[in-house]
């Protein structure tokens, strides 16, 4: 049995590791932490979770050092995350952070999206944590940067096309569309009812900060410097992310071909479906599941790649990819306490 | 391992039937029939199922009485279950039916709201599958009528204040809400979104069929004929069922008394969770999940009892218990691959 | 033309009377307060009114008696609206007070529900502004206390039964179900999307701060004191109520005896729709208007009135009531400037 | 005061200009009909116009050339809607045709994208009904064709830039989400609102209708024939487009110059509002109006033109634009009843 800590557990990525972690046969919660609702029985504040985490309640240890855990869970914000994973590393845990904090390769990049990186030295050996393309990096580290909900979006969705070279990596445009729970948990104006039901917006147009993400991967997997256009939207539901990408087609390449790609490039993955040709992906379709399913098509006429992927950004977008990286590193089976079917409402 | 046909599974209760399914350890699904969708593979008409059920296509039996089934499903509407039923039944299955057409004790009675009832003799025989109220008789049944949706949120709501008596049975009052799934799966301008969205209404005021139903299981609590108002109303969400009943309650009844016997009732139940005191229940806190949550107040000053509780129509108000029936008939442990926590968004 | 300030027009309220008065052709906003947004353009902060009040940005006077306005709605919340209110009227405005500050008759009742109350010499003169039973007293206030938005819909629900006697008025049971717009415009997790959509819940259970309002208003029709049983309801959708309420029927009064009822009370107003008998509302069909539709139903069997009204919660429930209040105080047809028909979606 | 007949009036770009006309000042609606519907009053089929059409019951004409009216809008489906309009311009009225029978100058296009075509000489008479592009020809047509949703929201975020030449225009990539209601008002699982609430997809990728038409008006204001790449999604939400477009940005242009481009196109209209540098559109600040609210992004470093429009699909995109034409052929003030503002909620 693992024994796994939960550190920042009261937020929606937080609460969602807890609730996946109860359909996980070989681990255990020994740990969830939130400053917020120390002392608080967790299913006081999660009422979903009575009569599963009865015996917890929300800490607050004054040192991380002495969390007694196999794997942690880092759900706190970035800049946050920093000490908290150096100390949890001191613990002796693996760690898993779902945070930005070690994403990103580069401290400059870091720095120059997020502000200052008090932990420089521990980015170079953080592994981001996108098992379908760094599964066997994952299954040997100490710390692994769980991906952001966007950039696993985009990658999976991208990713076999980079590779085969099938398309130009100079022209690629991003347009994903997220559920209001990728903004966290938390009191604001922005995120109310009344201001979301009903509405559908583009926001930080030019400007999120999943923009190097994105680019760091799909660079690594073209083996070139890549600019992408991403333009993030907030749909009016809770859940789900779903990306429509754009891309200059390769002379000759049809949507049989494109298919043929990507049913080879995720042959053996046991979370990422391709669609039949002709099928396109809806986010309803993977809801509360660690799939990312995939659909394709060549326009050949214009000369371009429209690529559609959905996931659950809280699931495999987080808390779920991050249950797959505990398994990874674990030496667990991958798809292990995974392999729910979603639901579609 | 139980091998499970499933009569009638494109539906919602269907679907959800196969959902859950995949979470159980000891059944598979060796049948699943649909007259519209014969030949089609599950997942071609399901895609949040594409890599469960990837080998089964729906079927359409010439005579059901072939069917190699342990326990039949029989998720068809009313009226057209009750020869199915008997096919099962005599093809050897114990068979667990989702429509109204076994949980009217009384011929007179469901010809009075559904019409003529071809298989009468079978009425007697049905045991009405709540469990919390007819656990043993259901263990040794054959058939089994598995509750409707409504009839459980209420009599889980009303039963230990009836049992106990600290309510006055004849002024009791259902205000009901319930999401669309419960309309069931199909083309309606009714049920269509925009329809919908956006919108609140009573329907069926004072003549929905679920009534009679209702008022037979109270009936069987108190010992006595009872007469209740139930009024049904359709939330613009596509799951969940609130409840909130009120009766007049027996002198020096307090809300400490009404949690102490509604606690006491529900002690050993792995599904029904009664809340503190000061606490009622969300929908959203029991999604996708078997439990039914409930909350109790006493107004003293005016002498009335409010008692609220939440299921999800498609799981402990249909699929679900079906589920739970399934493990009582079968001598299984009875929460077996049902004890998934909801998910609240 | 009517010079019109609103005071506290950040919230729902403020912005539903800014939105509304743009309708109107006698009346005209020359001051907007706002604390919060104190010197931004009005369409800054309510991009849909672009183009509407480019000239107008959010003022915070040091002093509410120099309002140069006929008429004042005060959109601030209870306890801050006193002074306000005081202020305004010595000024010279006719105030409409949306608060629940001057709702109630009684200090005593007021300080049970609120707290202390610094203008009680006020609460004797304020005219509640529910003008299908005040009209006359409306037209010559200096101040106005617009109704909340449950005791409106429930007022409106019950009074023709209760002045025409035709139900035991000890035995009114009403529930209501609310869009989230009613909690106000602010940063609150409880209001956020993602905790409420796919919800719904009672809340305030036995204890609502509306309850005294209704049975002021109810016990005055009745010509006794009534104590009602009361239970609100959280709706996943942004506007609208609709009120179930029940009450025991006295002998011999049919569905057709109820609606002539109804239809009689409401015969002239050009606000309340009776429906036909056997429709019930549904809270689209009045949705961003100022209508209150009704349907009525006798359940004979049972010796049972069940009576259904929907209301738009920010319109008919307040900011629409309000400005029908300032055509009467004004001397102008009440239906100015708000004869608009629904938006169903 | 204009007689106006609505052809088609029960679906929902019928039923919105029955609610659009009852604020225009100037137009009475004589006759609306139905097939469906016939004989059934308004307010019976859309009760939340009760009040507003009581003595008008929907028609079926056995022959539109006897309709008495000047101007009629025709709201009938594609290929329904040829003979119609011949008929009603028979009978002398001016016709306002909501299809897409009339909106493709070439026959050719239309064979190959909808089928034969029975009117082919009246196509060369038809006014691409867009009046920011084409007011002019609109003020002296017999025969308006109304544009499309889609191509309402693309035509006005691409026009500027095009006309002004600081794009490629063979670069256009447009991704739109549009609300269910664009899907019309009918029966059918895939609009259901269990299907499509929590759900999010992309839908006739590559082959969507609207791509022709919107081909067409670009290409006409670029002076060239232009090929997009147009994908259409469905969003959980009854109404609204949002536009997001893509396109490679001549050199040296930057942010400000675009928004001095877009600024400049569109001063004078009443209808269009160029939100501020760095703001972007929301569909609900144009909710239930007939504005089109845009927002421009230049991404220097990439190259990329980003524009986002908002209208919403049943005003701007239909049945408001549709009486914005009225207003045109009658030689009313262009925004004559059409100038309420948004409901953002």
């Amino acid at each position: 049995m693992i024994k796994v800590a939960v550190i920042g557990a009261s937020g929606y990525t937080g609460s969602e590791l807890l609730r996946l972690l109860t359909l996980h046969p070989d681990a255990e919660v020994v740990e969830a932490t939130s400053r917020q609702y120390r002392g608080m029985p967790v299913p006081e504040i999660f009422p979903a979770l009575r009569g599963f985490y009865d015996g917890l309640a929300f800490s607050e240890p004054a040192d991380l050092k002495g969390v007694g855990a196999d794997v942690a869970f880092c759900a706190l914000p970035h800049g946050a995350s920093q000490d908290a994973v150096a100390a949890l590393l001191h613990a002796g845990c693996k760690v898993i952070d779902l945070s930005a904090d070690f994403r990103l390769r580069e401290a400059e990049v870091y720095r120059a999206w997020y502000g200052e990186h008090k932990m420089e030295g521990l980015l170079k050996e953080a592994v981001y944590g996108l098992p379908e393309l760094h599964r066997n990096e994952i299954a040997g580290a100490r710390l692994v940067a769980n991906p952001g909900c966007y950039p696993t979006g985009a990658a999976l969705a991208l990713a076999p096309a980079l590779k085969e070279g099938v398309i130009d990596a100079a022209s690629i445009i991003i347009d994903s569309k997220s559920g209001v729970s990728g903004a966290g948990r938390g009191a604001s104006l922005d995120s109310s009812f009344v201001e979301v039901a009903g509405g559908f917006k583009a926001y930080k147009v030019g400007c999120h900060r999943h923009t190097p993400e994105i680019e760091q991967e799909l660079g690594a997997i073209a083996g070139e410097k890549i600019s992408v256009t991403f333009t993030p939207h907030l749909l009016p539901t809770p859940r789900g992310i779903l990306t429509t990408a754009y891309a200059r087609l390769k002379k000759g390449v049809n949507t049989a071909r494109l298919h043929e790609v990507y049913s080879g490039f995720y042959a053996s993955e046991p979370f990422v479906r391709v669609l039949p040709e002709g099928r396109f992906p809806d986010i309803k379709e993977v809801r509360c599941s660690n799939y990312c399913d995939i659909g394709v098509y060549a326009d050949v006429v214009r000369g371009r790649m429209i690529v559609v992927s959905a996931i659950d950004n809280l699931v495999k977008g987080a808390s779920g990819q991050a249950v797959q990286n505990m398994n990874i590193v674990s030496g667990l089976k991958e798809d292990k306490g995974l392999k729910t079917p979603p639901t579609p409402f």
